[in-house]
């Protein structure tokens, strides 16, 4: 996982790029660390940050960080839910599902910035949510500081 | 598809209103032109859209607007998962199902502002989604520009 | 239900925290009237309220306030798709559901402000999601002004 941007951050207001390499069809991947890495070089104390997933077979969510299990049955539940196949889906590509659980999960988030500091429960994570991987994807994130 | 506002926008912050006639019970409706219409006329470089849908059967959601099966697939899922008859269902409207959809799908979504454009990723679109129609819906737009 | 932070609010930037006690496993409570309360506080007229839920189990969403009977299907229907005991679970709290039904309804929402009234639809209320309760639980509330 790597920034596209470089670390000098001239503008509280310019959006920066994550790019995830995914390993699994789908996977979640904790992106928390970096977000908070993206907060601390832009110096913004109070605001807010928008975690932005510009694909249509993958989203955002925030979930338990703690138990490694919270992910797998989020994903089990999902795979049940909305199977790969399924009587009448006409989309070609074979992954209308990817899309259907990318829309359920949502494209974006918002977390809170205090102290410098993402604003997160004790036992919250940010996730990039791959649905139709292996991918290289991008998170846009981009900073609204309030005085 | 209509703006009830007229073309001049004194503020950055001034909320505009789409206003939108569907068409079926279940449908998406692609608002992205409109979206960067308002943004265009609002002069704004950087910042956020916020795209708000003030009803309790109609949601707003982001995904592939290149192919239109996608969106096929997503009503015939929703459709699938929540029927529109159920047993239990107490709401006496027979929309029961059409709340749920709503809330799977979110009442707002955001998307990035840069360089006046959209910062959408190359598949994306987005879809007011119809669940109890044909109606005339509302979509509020705001924007916040950032320095 | 009651605020944390005292009344005086000294910076529209400043985060304020509903603390809710729930009574069910899964409830949803209204909090419409709190969030228009620390709105006027605020004294802001133009912008937008971030309302985020620090919790992995219990979520936001906006639906309808004037009939009861909709949120009773919301939850029946969630708790149809989503059993509480599922063949694969491996989450040992016995709460994977809980988890899987606050990613769906999100850990967030966000309502436009205008004359410093919350911007609802008619139909429309902010609900606190609990799913799994009963549990004192937080609501955060951000309220950014646009000038």
């Amino acid at each position: 996982m790597r920034l596209r941007q470089p670390a000098f951050f001239p503008l509280p207001a310019a959006m920066q790029t994550l790019e995830i390499q995914t390993r699994q069809r789908d996977e979640f991947v904790d992106i928390t660390r970096e977000l908070q890495q993206i907060i601390n070089r832009s110096q913004v104390e109070s605001g807010s940050v928008l975690v932005y997933v510009p694909h249509t077979t993958a989203g955002v969510t925030i979930n338990e960080n703690a138990d490694p299990d919270v992910v797998h049955d989020l994903l089990l539940t999902l795979r049940r839910l909305i199977p790969k196949d399924a009587n009448g889906y006409r989309h070609a590509e074979g992954n209308s599902d990817s899309h259907v659980k990318a829309s359920l999960m949502g494209s974006s988030c918002q977390v809170i910035i205090e102290n410098s500091r993402l604003v997160l429960g004790t036992w919250q994570g940010v996730y990039l949510c791959e649905f139709d991987g292996p991918r290289l994807r991008q998170v846009h994130v981009q900073i609204t500081a309030i005085a």
